[in-house]
């Protein structure tokens, strides 16, 4: 938890406040998120991105509808289940992408043949892209724009889970605007958890009549908390002084960083374009285990080699020159290994 | 719905009875498909296919489950979400197979990396095949075992989409019990609207503790009938002196007839082997029109040109072969007119 | 099963015809239940009362809305949760009535302090009401209008479960309309299984709108049936020629008949106003033996001696006055015995 | 937030830890709630009463279970339909009881017509009971072992809703055993939130296998937390030194002292017994009104009067004097104000 965010934590503690939403921080989100986006807004404050992700897609599908989002997306691998729980048995339906985005072109392909008002087939709903995406990349507003036609050709929604939002807008640039209801976006769950909150997301609304029904599905989601302005007062204190901004292009650089040591090691493969935190490589299962045994606490994606590494707001350049270090000579003793082994 | 059906239905309301299934004819149930499984059963009668599926699969799924079955299984296409209503939000996978059967090997990577005991996922807890399946082809019994030692290794259930059964049984020969408990089939839904019951089906546990729950979920769905007498009739009869077999063995007949009589057309495509009596063809779109125009009620299956015909337990064969003769005429004339539209 | 009913049953084999309800009985249904109320409607068939009432109060009701009922509403005593399943969790709340009957002011009582808009609370949603009643009275319309009135003000839809609607219009005469929209019914179940049919209720909406979810809501129950038109024939056929409400005053005049021909017994206690089909009775626990032991089925409602007698459609004023004449002398045995005993 | 916890809170942030209760505060927990409750146990850390009561409940009935609790339940009043949404479609059934508590009687005589074993109703499936009651009294031990007899004797589960357990505990003596396990509590809802804690409380099962499906249960519900350390650093120190039992005598003794300081005043009703930290009197409206103008931010808790007063850990007893010299004031003016009126 970055320090700044402990601060405000303590600081909200100094009296008593009306509980449930009701205190002063809390009320102030309204107009916080309205200047962030430059645009009227409803916006709750929740605990886990899993929360904020359910909740929001169970406001913009109903149980028998359909939602489409990329293979890797954090609501269909790791969320065990909640989108399913919170709409009352929507289903989700995934496409393949490029670099863990969708493309509008699959998207229209799938919707096509969907069978809307055919009373036989589960019903298109709701669409969900993760930015930056699963695997590190971002997506351009044009092809958010893209996606968000195809929905309205459709009758569809767009949401938008922004775990790691602040990590694409420091690499985009622009505003918050840009990246969201400007290219069609309707609902953001939007992280502060990942880049330096306790625990502390909020789901926005653009069409306030989407969010009719949230805070009945937040409360009997046990999700609306007594001392709700212990969240409130992280996201003030997230977004306050770009905080959140300054840390997400530091975790950035860091991934940048570590990529541009990456350059001369052979024997390690980058797997897509790094465009925020994420780095995915693929590296001899012998490299894998050297770092672990230099006290690297790497945890393989999978199990074909893929590790990722993940950069964070406080990440200490030396840490990760160290990182580098212990690659480098992880990957010789492997190459080693296997000339050896092949010798 | 076949007379001798639509007989026991006139016959079961010589009197009054008692309700919700303590009926004498849904008494006899137990004893008559426990006769024809060689073994002990639970049995419970529906009205629908779906219900049937979803209620069986419940039983077999927690809320957090995985239900793995082939792309195109009725369950997750046509049944509007009926298993994740019924199960309270379980996730239909679905994996490619071979003609419309799940391949044991297929079904073996997916259950590998399916995370099973991590929270973060959804936990694998059924797979459910289609028999026959819903391409019209039928699953060999070692087929079957393969995917049940599959299922048997990760824990996972093990149910069967009877509602083309009989045409498997009649296409394979040998027992029910071959088909189903001795190559490792937990549940089925045995169906009989298809081939000539009014509404009947019956969901058949071949291990009664998997059945202990079914009764609640049958009265909370709306699916236990105050006079349930008439769907246990329409079982019995259907059961009755093989007229399930003989009528399948019909419909199979017919099908096979069918595809003999394609033999020496051109331009019509055979897609999957006809194992039952279900055949898909692709046909050029002015041969679907012209067959229209004869009035022959074919629907297109989807927008690609695929066809389906689906022969019955009460298909005429001088009919089907008025529809040959009008299929070898339009294949003819779309061949002249796209020979025509290419002069 | 009435024989008119089960005719239409077997005339309705006569040919193929589409599946799924788009045949012309059931594309009839909508014109019939128009005539018959009056005015445009939107009908569905479905196999069992408890279906047609959770299908129904599903679409009036959010997952965290409240269902107020009579204590002793079929919805809540008999129906194992299934308007809980088919709503996703909504809560039926019971009021005490009169004699069966919600009362209006109860319910005014209770909407005042149920908390609308306050999202710690479920949100009051529907009211359900059961005409003829569970304890054989029947709603005038004008107190059905005063319940109605109150739902309006608290912006609550109002469902009458119309199991035996043919009773209390029998009872009441006047027109369908009368007990229903134009005194502010918005959906109803109405019922022809009790009184005639095989298995076949209709749910009726009178606000076109109310009805928008119903077909995905039935589909994913298991109630959209393959062979819907041998549920829409039924209905047919108990709407032709009056014939349910022929059914129905027969059912009523076999009531009365019991309860004139109880007037000169002692040791007989009639329970409430007998205005429908059924009759209650408290008796002494040697008289309900002694009626058993003579071969009358009857079975006790509760622990208490209460006992419930149903006449029907087809009830016998032969076999009526011959269970007369067992509990005249059944009370008189047990009469004695109680003297006996105390001497 | 008592300055011990958000003590905890900071130090917790001190280093990196695995995510998602791996980190060692959340392992420690098992240990430490073991020790707390002379037995092993499972603990669960969540963040709000709501999700603590509905995951428990939903881990001891099915969805078409009924759970019976006081009218004044917090579960049923309080919570949105947490409960029906958590267990699937679970149906609480409400008691009336004395003070606030359940009575086994009461209990023994709902059970005993429930229908267990009948399909057409809904089946007992728990039993929950809040320590100390919404109306501020408390169970003594015998009280809980009666109802834990009626609950063995009907195969349901006993859960405690102890959002106020640390009052209940103060007030009684004893162990925190003496009033769970050993008196039959299966599982407990052990609250930290309402006694000086952030956002924390712990789910506790005293049957391991009761405990089987709730980390599924509270991921997919949103509530496993990415920084769970941070709960469970709250209840380590909520637990240290016996933190939790100071806070809560305070708190108890606070509200004996407001009781002392009511008896010499006329015109104000003691409601209830006060055992643990609420109060509950019923005021002239004038003398809530002039409480209300002098500042105090009492809440009526309904519309006859009655007001709640609550005590807690950090109590000022000169607030407290202040509060019953204000109180005594406005009494003499409603008393005034009443003679004056009657005048």
């Amino acid at each position: 938890v970055a320090p700044e965010i402990m601060a405000a934590i303590l600081a909200a503690n100094n009296d008593t406040a009306p509980s449930y939403g009701a205190d002063a921080a809390s009320t102030r989100l309204g107009a916080l998120f309205a200047d962030l986006f430059e645009c009227q807004v409803r916006v709750f404050p929740v605990v886990s991105g899993t929360a904020a992700n359910a909740l929001a897609l169970a406001c913009l599908t109903p149980p028998w509808g359909t939602i489409y989002c990329h293979d890797t997306a954090h609501i269909v691998v790791d969320e065990c289940g909640a989108p399913e729980f919170f709409t009352g048995g929507a289903r989700l339906v995934t496409l393949a992408g490029v670099d863990g985005r969708l493309v509008a072109a699959d998207l229209e392909a799938a919707l096509a043949v969907a069978g809307a008002g055919n009373v036989h087939h589960m019903q298109p709903a709701a669409v969900s892209i993760t930015q930056a995406s699963e695997l590190g990349t971002v997506y351009r507003p044009a092809e958010v724009a893209a996606i968000a036609e195809v929905c309205r050709r459709h009758a569809v929604r767009l949401h938008m889970d922004g775990s790691r939002f602040a990590n694409a807008l420091a690499r985009l640039g622009g505003s918050p605007a840009d990246l969201t209801w400007r290219v069609g976006v309707e609902a953001l769950s939007f992280g502060a958890t990942k880049n330096g909150a306790l625990a502390a997301e909020a789901v926005v609304f653009f069409d306030p009549l989407l969010a009719a029904t949230f805070a009945y599905r937040q409360k009997r989601g046990g999700h609306l908390l007594a001392k709700t302005r212990f969240i409130s007062a992280q996201l003030e204190a997230y977004l306050k002084d770009d905080l959140w901004l300054r840390h997400a292009r530091h975790a950035n650089d860091m991934a940048a960083r570590f990529v541009a040591g990456l350059k001369p090691l052979r024997g390690v493969q980058l797997l897509y374009p790094v465009e925020g935190n994420e780095i995915f490589l693929r590296l001899p299962a012998a490299a894998f285990a050297a770092l672990q045994a230099a006290g690297f606490a790497a945890d393989p994606w999978d199990e074909t080699g893929l590790v990722r590494f993940v950069t964070a707001f406080d990440t200490d350049p030396a840490d990760l020159d160290a990182l580098l270090a212990a690659l480098a000579g992880a990957l010789a003793g492997a190459l080693d290994g296997a000339l050896g082994g092949s010798a």
